[in-house]
């Protein structure tokens, strides 16, 4: 059913992925994929072997001031991967990068899951949302880049407070700041 | 000679690795290291196999308005990573992911022959430099990786000049912005 379920969000993404068509090509009743998984949400976390449930997550960073929603992204992301999330993170990174339908799902789960939750609720245009929450994405996964597969000094044993601090005001601007993203502010 | 000249530059660092100790290490006279490769940085370039000489892009990027230093930075790597140096930069990548030695020796070459190069040229306190280098580091290692490896839309078809105004100036906060990097300005 995993097999499935990855060749099914990895081809036709989240959206276009069906428990039915799904369990289809695993030659199972629908049911039973409902039975073990519940709903298509938990099937794609548990396909992509997500480290942690964004839908858990999220609240706690959405529910704060949003003028610093860069800083509590950066806040909550830096506790997950200095703690228990760091082994699976990095085994997810590992694999995208060495194959590329991992790089598709994981592409997916960060978009579909993760970033359309968190720029759903700014006061921005919705055609630059997906490029805010990529931009948002490209400087998170760097992060991850340079302080733990790197270890790129004095990034990778800087405190959390500093990295907060460097690095929130960047993903604030990307969130909400004025960025050329081709269409016009409305 | 490459094999021995990896581990000694990982091991040791550019600066501490010797063209003398990796010619002992690899059983050969130094004057044949310096045959084949010539200078210590040009045996350093080929250990890691660096698709490009940054001393010879670099001085491109600094010698422009200082100001609009980080979207010199941006709209160079594009270039470089939409054209000819992808293929071997996203080996590069891989290996680095794959191989904790690998990590260790392009952490190396980014941080002595990339980033202490472009962080040298500015007027900030020294002790801040290398944090300053590595935050440029963590932005572009996630703009290779949302851009080339996971092709995250819009960015990964975004056109230069959209990065060029969406990145730079990230790049330049990281290089010369008020950063709170735990070291008073002097």
């Amino acid at each position: 059913m995993l097999t499935a379920a990855r060749t099914a969000f990895a081809e036709k993404g989240f959206d276009g992925a069906t428990i039915r068509g799904i369990a289809g090509a695993a030659g199972v009743d629908p049911a039973l994929v409902h039975h073990y998984f519940g709903t298509k949400d938990a099937l794609f976390l548990a396909a992509v072997e997500a480290p942690a449930d964004p839908g858990t997550l999220l609240p706690e960073i959405l529910d704060g001031d949003p003028a610093r929603l860069g800083e509590g992204i950066v806040r909550v992301f830096l506790r997950l991967w200095d703690g228990p999330l760091q082994p699976a993170g990095l085994a997810l990174v590992r694999s995208a990068v060495a194959n590329e339908w991992s790089a598709r799902l994981l592409a997916e789960f960060l978009a579909t899951r993760v970033l359309r939750r968190v720029v759903a609720t700014l006061e921005v245009p919705a055609a630059e949302r997906e490029a805010r929450g990529a931009l948002v994405a490209s400087q998170l996964v760097g992060l991850v880049m340079a302080r733990y597969v790197l270890r790129l000094e004095p990034l990778a044993s800087a405190d959390a407070a500093t990295l907060v601090g460097a690095i929130g005001p960047t993903l604030q601007r990307y969130l909400t700041g004025e960025l050329p993203l081709g269409t016009p502010h409305t």
